[in-house]
């Protein structure tokens, strides 16, 4: 995307300690450009009726996932927006931790299309329980959010 | 669907106290059979980087919207449960509430389609701000969750 | 969008007539900025094993009433292209002609979602058969494919 | 899904021979439970107005894809139907070969999910061009299309 220097990590530290990520435990595990892992432990406020993730938390996390994996691969001083995002659920999201595990399909221009595997891990095992795509678009971060 | 009885709007508001919806304080406005419509109010932890509503909290508060519209034209003791869920975002959810209205499309089987629309509504005015295909399909409700 | 010119009718017919459109039959019935109608009559080779009208088939005449309704939207030289494409199947398309109806729900700066409702339509009615969200983004048409 | 037999290819075989796939040209080249790879070589009748296939044609095939790769694994007798569809445009397929690979990601009772990619293929290279995201269910071959 860019000869000259990319967003660095501390950008997705920066969007991932507000609001309803912040809130609810978001945790980054990893991050290169165009890829980003980020996990998110269980409780009580993050379910469904029967007791396991909600289907919006899961997608929230997952657009968390994307718009990290694409922002850090753009230039200083981008970010990503979603333009759509589309969830299927797989299995129950049963377990006592989310892990969604994106990756940039593609940039092109301004757009750039992400897939995440989101992940719920018990004591055991890590079973597939959702799989995304995103369609996110680019635009120059505002003034008052740039890092120094 | 049925020639016999519906779910009562009672199921819907035993799903909507529980877990996330009914942390983030999630509201029921109106049901009939095969439409809802339910709003949030904004609150800090429902955020994302810039001030508007998450992503995430958006497609929440979709996906929810279109549980409550397929489950409440289902037979008594069926509930609708999210295969796939789609959202375009269409403008800034800036607003100090949103209004999530879900129409059901078609059921045909055991699975429904919904659309929703989801409004930001400001002192004087509502924005689409996004728009919701969900795919459902309608599960029988386990025991321990069958209202008498 | 624009204070200026509009594109022309004449436009979606130039496209139309080309590939597999044209090949197909697809017939034009209604335009205005925004908005597109377009109608496919049933021939064997648009059909599946069933003898229905082919899912793909149908997501070409959305793809194509959506991108006549957001181009027809854009100033004088300008075309939306499909960024991404959502079909729902609601019930067979087993009728003797498929009619696309696209709505533009929002143009923000170079990117347009449309939906598109596809009706299968009998001798005596119309039955809705699939439902479309499409993103489009809009670009310069290249010098060679503008019209006098 | 199954102890028993599964379907074997040459239902897929009778199944891509029919109406439009059939007179496209769509070639299949292999077939494995959960996986297809299938191909279609560049012709004027399906292309769009650039040149480039048509959106609708490449969904058409990465449709046909998926409902092979999902089939394959079915028991005998039964078919995947396409619920829904979601394909993100990546790149112009501008080549001279489409190339479809459908990999299952998971069965659930008869909801199956597919991610198709899909290639064009010029003389010296593949080219992602398009990702696909379908959701199928199972239902029973009807008697008329069941194979002896």
């Amino acid at each position: 995307m860019s000869g000259g220097e990319l967003n660095p990590p501390s950008l997705a530290e920066a969007i991932n300690a507000k609001g309803f990520t912040g809130a609810a435990g978001v945790r980054i595990v990893a991050i290169k450009p165009g890829h980003a892992e980020i996990a998110l432990a269980r409780r009580d406020d993050l379910l469904q009726f029967f007791g396991h993730f909600h289907g919006g938390v899961i997608t929230a996390l997952a657009d968390q996932a994307a718009g990290i994996a694409v922002t850090s691969a753009l230039p200083k001083g981008r970010i990503g927006v979603t333009v759509e995002i589309k969830v299927n659920f797989l299995s129950p999201a049963d377990g006592i931790e989310l892990i969604a595990r994106a990756n940039t399909l593609k940039m092109s221009g301004s757009i750039g299309v992400a897939t995440v595997e989101v992940f719920s891990r018990s004591e055991s095992a890590e079973t597939l329980c959702a799989f995304c795509t995103a369609t996110m678009r680019s635009l120059d971060l505002p003034g008052e959010f740039r890092q120094p």
